[in-house]
């Protein structure tokens, strides 16, 4: 899916990169319960739109990057700083993640980073991907995804970093990560998340098999923690931090950190060794042959 | 819960204080059926009320110290006295675990013994709740918890380090770790607990929030085995007691040890920082104060 | 039941050690989309009998050794033997495992291997055991297990070494790591795989009292995937393996490595110790007397 979004939107993807990394969204507005604002530099329209209720605590974070909010470098890096401008407000309690974009939370990781390119820059991609995943699984805010559409590998990822997991209930949303589908492999870090998440027998299926689960089935197995109406998950989640903002923030992080270091731990020792291994991997002529043919297929299929 | 009681009794509670450690209500009766005896010492009751069947040897161990058997300090070191002396009686197998209070199982650790007292005591306070803990998780003989009542915090860390809980069907009892509700954190050693019997989410996610369950929702997370009317709780505990003393005792306990002794082992390697981590969090002036206010909210409330 | 059945078998096991550990039943033959093939030796029938199909890449592996598939060490060497050479012909993506005998998948270990034999002899037995699990837990192929029966302690064992499970829908069948029930103990290994299928908390349990479960049990905790009629679990497994090979080999190989790896590797590094382990236990006077007894029960059964 990222890959027939990257396919979309390649040249406007191929001609953007890097030089939105500075143009922050983030914007705050204080002493009003909900605002709504838009930072727009030169005529880039950012990836990310943030909300902050400064009487609530509460962000909320809108992926807006057309047409199904692609994990580009830009995007990650947009994305991260994002994060982390909400993380140093100690104002900022509570962070929800959802997408404007119709039918997609996320299409993952943007393969048009992955095919073609140098050993450096996939470098510098994997380093992107990991920050982001380091930023939102160590966030001391409680984060609540707001998954409004399909959320596949990248995307799934984002929302299994979340604290609690509300999913649009329509049949033909999906979630799951299913790199393994297009002859690639998650790194143990996101098979460490996914584990945390569903358990250990439920990881090792979807994995091995790419699994794309639908709602019912995502929250039967525990992916998500929670359907409803597509209209009603943003005003979901928002009633649902209340509940984890009524908890004293220190023994909320505490016990959140407790839960989440180790497998944090295991990243942050071994980071260049991850990058090295990815690079190396993903610059393989059978991989970068795998993803041509992948690309070539999704360009009939549109024709 | 825990502190609503320890108001309710608080000049009780601190008028006895050390005290009663040296009550014992372990009393054998041999060659007979059923018997229930009770140990009275002075003009104090006993904490504990066991009784001890010969002929099928289980033990059954009522914890009946009004109102809600909170964890105090005597209470635990009455406790732990109790089980040693079963643990050390080859005869004796099995262990059931209830209460004799109405509506309760136990309100958990006496927040009167965390409240103004002297780095010392609270220090004296922890290890008695590990040395609960170590001799319960870690107990040769098969353990039921029969949960016939609510059971917070310290209350469904006992029912957890059982083999198998059965729990009255009352939808007004709750059962669950909130510790961060009052601004505390539940140690590493109940969180393990925790994830050993519901798995990493589960514990994230209810340790974060402070979540207590109804027994339904206890159920379907696995927290509780069984479900029965109020008034068969300790008779189906007992019935269920016979398929587990079925089982040759060393197969079982060396597949018991298998499972738990890492668990064990984490806390048996660390018990001095624990308790000093413990001391210096619950003896800070925040947390002093937020305790401050809760006892205050429930004085209100009772006013 | 296993030892239900070697005691059944007895003469024929006992007759038959050691020399037919030559006789493989692998067979391959190219060019044709499916055909069965049984090798015959001298007057010996194999245990095992592998139909290849050149044109799916998957084999299909009939455990047939009267009456109930007893893991005797002749027949695991020939197993081994058999998906050894599966493992090494490249064309061989996957693998099903199944029974040729009626009602039973395999009845697990022989326990006349265990009983009244030498240490020399029981390490023997022990080091094919660890074999079998080492070469399926570990293999490159998909292994679909086609539970057409019932699946006792080592049958559950090869069952849950298979990356999916397909279970007949016969309430009479049963499922589960039943040694405690013998007086003996699941290793580690044995144990540490169920971890990883049911979770620990259900292991604990399962372990300790060694439950079998039906097949809506079985499902219902994880322990299988799947049920079907009991004569559609070999079509099933078959349409299932499509899904599976649906996935290039290196990305699905590669994921389960991940998966597994840290299991793996916690016996191939302790292989002699666990022998050993197993040797001083299961020679000790206690054990075998307790496995006498149980010989004795089941001849009077019989009788």
């Amino acid at each position: 899916m990222s890959l027939r979004a990257a396919l979309r939107n390649k040249h406007a993807v191929t001609g953007l990169f890097s030089q939105l990394s500075s143009c922050s969204s983030h914007v705050r507005v204080r002493g009003s319960p909900v605002l709504v604002t838009q930072q727009r530099k030169s005529s880039t329209t950012p990836r990310i739109k943030v909300e902050f209720n400064q009487s609530t605590g509460v962000a909320i974070m809108h992926m807006q990057s057309p047409p199904v909010n692609s994990l580009s470098l830009d995007f990650l890096t947009e994305f991260c700083i994002g994060v982390e401008k909400l993380e140093m407000d100690k104002s900022c309690r509570g962070l929800i993640i959802t997408s404007s974009q119709p039918k997609v939370f996320s299409a993952g990781l943007d393969i048009m980073e992955m095919y073609g390119k140098s050993p450096e820059r996939c470098g510098e991609f994997w380093r992107a991907v990991q920050e982001m995943w380091l930023k939102l699984y160590g966030s001391n805010m409680a984060i609540i995804a707001a998954v409004n559409g399909s959320s596949p590998a990248g995307g799934c990822l984002i929302a299994m970093t979340a604290d609690y997991r509300i999913m649009a209930d329509n049949p033909r949303f999906s979630i799951g990560l299913n790199e393994t589908q297009l002859g690639i492999v998650a790194p143990f870090w996101f098979k460490d998340t996914m584990v945390n998440t569903v358990g250990h027998r439920c990881s090792e299926m979807a994995l091995q098999i790419g699994l794309l689960y639908n709602p019912s089935e995502a929250l039967r197995i525990g992916l998500v923690d929670q359907l409803v109406p597509e209209d009603q998950v943003l005003s979901t989640a928002t009633q649902t931090m209340t509940k984890w903002l009524a908890i004293p923030d220190h023994a909320r992080q505490l016990t959140k950190t407790m839960m989440r270091k180790p497998t944090i731990d295991k990243l942050t020792s071994s980071r260049e060794t991850d990058i090295r291994h990815f690079v190396s991997f993903i610059t393989k002529d059978s991989i970068q042959k795998s993803l041509a043919m992948y690309l070539e297929m999704l360009k009939k299929r549109k024709g």
